[in-house]
């Protein structure tokens, strides 16, 4: 059985918070701290160069993604850390467009990440030749996988709503149909269960600063299926991607696998700070994770709908079909969030009208979930939020 | 005048060390340390995701490229920082051969950082269409540029030997032939007066990791002239790129002007650690840096070549001609290194046969650079450099 007793001992969370935004921003692991402090006196400020050997930072992006691997049923050896999820998404969609090159469609929904469509654009805006990207609505994925069809992408959990996809069975039929599939794990991996080897997932990406709590900006990941890794060409193809980096060739070979899709030098302050909060996993089953949160976000969903007659709920009510947050609807949901942040409950708001609350076993209970409920309560009988300082500002949240 | 004693106690150098690789990693900032310190327990500690907002996270990419700016000869609002050198090379040219677009050769050199060379082969592998690189010797460059050039894109000072080139004139002559430039900084900034205004350079790049002492794997930069910055499209279009980022529409807008070459989430962290480290050029003046780094390799060469007749000169013996750093080559050339680093003198080794030394002074003076030559005579004359434990290795250095 997890120890969640431990696992939150393990963050720094403001007294009088309860930090329901997991999902966006993890809270700050006491190791990340520490290790930080360590690395910048010990490595960069004691090793300086020397650092890319004796300390590791050379390495890291490999190690790291095995340990993130580890999270998302990934075997060793396929998933390496870098750059940004964006910059993933490119990478991966580039790799996949080349390997199905007698297809020109990319097929996504209105319910993926916008960034994640807008790498697309970009991409296809430098291939030409006929590519396009379709949009469909989430619920019309499925019957939209057809023939024409050259990759798959979508993100599992849905930004806005939770909402989940079943990798698996759209994996099978896009398989079924010669497509290729990227799966954008952001709001997956330490969510809830991902086996990207049983799913049989061509690609996948993700970002590491919201339930793997790697600090702002943290790096990303990207896994490529054993059966594909020596086959991929990196579009983006750094000096750390290729064979032999520091022999300084003039031309470009890619590495081995999927240290091909290593790009620049490493970030090492971040991925040390990455590398000490999946520290936090240690010992944790990810089935314990799914079935708290499921049992959390519940119990939230029942004390809100109880509480707070005018919110509507946006997220799937059945657990099974939803990742690790909930989402309610309200046409001053703006203003409702600033008011719940600040009476110290943290979620976020995501465009036209929801409400988002991030829920994270590793720090979050019972207690905070109904006191959150409270709060909300208190705001909406009392119209709290109908405020001027909480009239929405072009902020970024 | 700049006072180069209150520079060089901004930053922590191990004792018994003579750091002459601060052109590959530049040694840590005191302040740098402090501040990602302060950073981690009370902005992503204490504010979590308000951070965004409350601690200018959001806006650190532009801030802290407005300050790098400074050191380029860039105005305000023409420098973005994020991701690494090798992805801001491929947003630079992908914008530039769309500027471009009857033309399809990608202009440059051998002493082209070899991850440079190795972006433009991956963007064209994607372009497809009749793209190629063309690749000549450095001193070769101005008589290849002709009107079938697209782009040129150089590395203003060659990692090797620090031979620079003349950014003004081969910009001049490849604006006469309908050539755009891409300007790679990353041996400039910090290292000597550049002026990309004056220069009328159309794109730059460059690392923080080097000179500005950013720490490993730091943010990189990237400039795109204001005549162009409307204009250009980002390949690598991320949400924050995007006008309007917290709208999440589902189809991109370019941000104005250079937030467009903005990608992914920044990295919070790198970023905060890059910003303590430029205050130590707050009071200082490039051109004391240029005139001070030029008298110290001068002497270092004279007392080198004094010292240690069998390595030979690898870098242009015209301080005007060359950038920061000085270079010797020898057949035993990474063994030399080796015995060198374990008597305490950092420099680095690049193949085949190239010792190379960063003179930077910020925190490196007379003394150390008479005291890095004597050792080197020590090990030349006694070959303590032909030992088992010096052979060479697959060892990044």
């Amino acid at each position: 059985m997890t120890d969640f007793a431990k696992t939150r001992a393990l963050f720094h969370l403001p007294d009088g918070v309860v930090y329901m935004d997991g999902n966006s921003l993890g809270p700050l692991p006491i190791a990340a701290k520490e290790r930080v402090a360590k690395m910048l006196a010990d490595e960069w400020g004691g090793q300086l160069i020397k650092g890319w050997n004796s300390a590791g930072w050379y390495v890291q992006p490999r190690k790291i993604g095995d340990r993130v691997g580890k999270l998302i049923g990934a075997p060793q050896g396929t998933v390496v850390m870098g750059d940004t999820l964006s910059i993933k998404v490119f990478q991966a969609l580039a790799s996949a467009l080349e390997l199905n090159p007698t297809r020109k469609v990319v097929l996504s929904d209105s319910g993926n990440f916008p960034s994640d469509l807008y790498m697309a654009q970009g991409l296809i805006g430098s291939l030409g030749q006929g590519y396009v990207l379709k949009v469909v609505e989430p619920e019309d994925v499925e019957a939209a996988i057809d023939d024409s069809i050259a990759v798959l992408m979508l993100t599992e959990v849905d930004y806005r709503t939770g909402r989940l996809h079943d990798m698996k069975a759209l994996t099978e039929k896009a398989h079924a149909t010669g497509v290729l599939t990227i799966w954008d794990l952001a709001h997956s991996a330490g969510a809830l269960p991902v086996d990207l080897t049983a799913a049989q997932a061509d690609f996948a990406v993700g970002c590491t600063y919201k339930y793997l709590n790697g600090g702002p900006g943290a790096p990303a990941f990207i896994y490529v299926a054993p059966r594909h890794a020596e086959a991929v060409r990196p579009a983006l193809s750094g000096w750390m991607g290729h064979a032999a980096p520091f022999a300084f060739d003039l031309d470009y070979a890619p590495a081995p696998g999927i240290e091909r899709m290593r790009c620049g030098t490493p970030p090492v302050i971040a991925l040390t700070a990455l590398d000490a909060a999946l520290d936090a996993w240690d010992g944790v089953s990810m089935q314990d994770v799914r079935k708290k949160s499921i049992e959390l976000i519940d119990l939230f969903i029942a004390e809100v709908e109880a509480r707070c007659p005018d919110l509507v709920l946006a997220s799937p009510r059945d657990g099974a079909k939803r990742g690790s947050q909930v989402s309610f609807r309200h046409p001053q949901g703006y203003a409702i969030m600033q008011a719940l942040i600040a009476r110290g409950v943290i979620g976020d708001f995501r465009a036209p009208d929801a409400i988002r609350f991030g829920v994270t076993p590793l720090y979050l209970g019972r207690e905070e979930a109904v006191r959150a409920a409270e709060i909300l309560e208190d705001i909406m009988t009392a119209r709290l939020w109908d405020r001027p300082e909480y009239l929405r500002k072009a902020a970024v949240t």
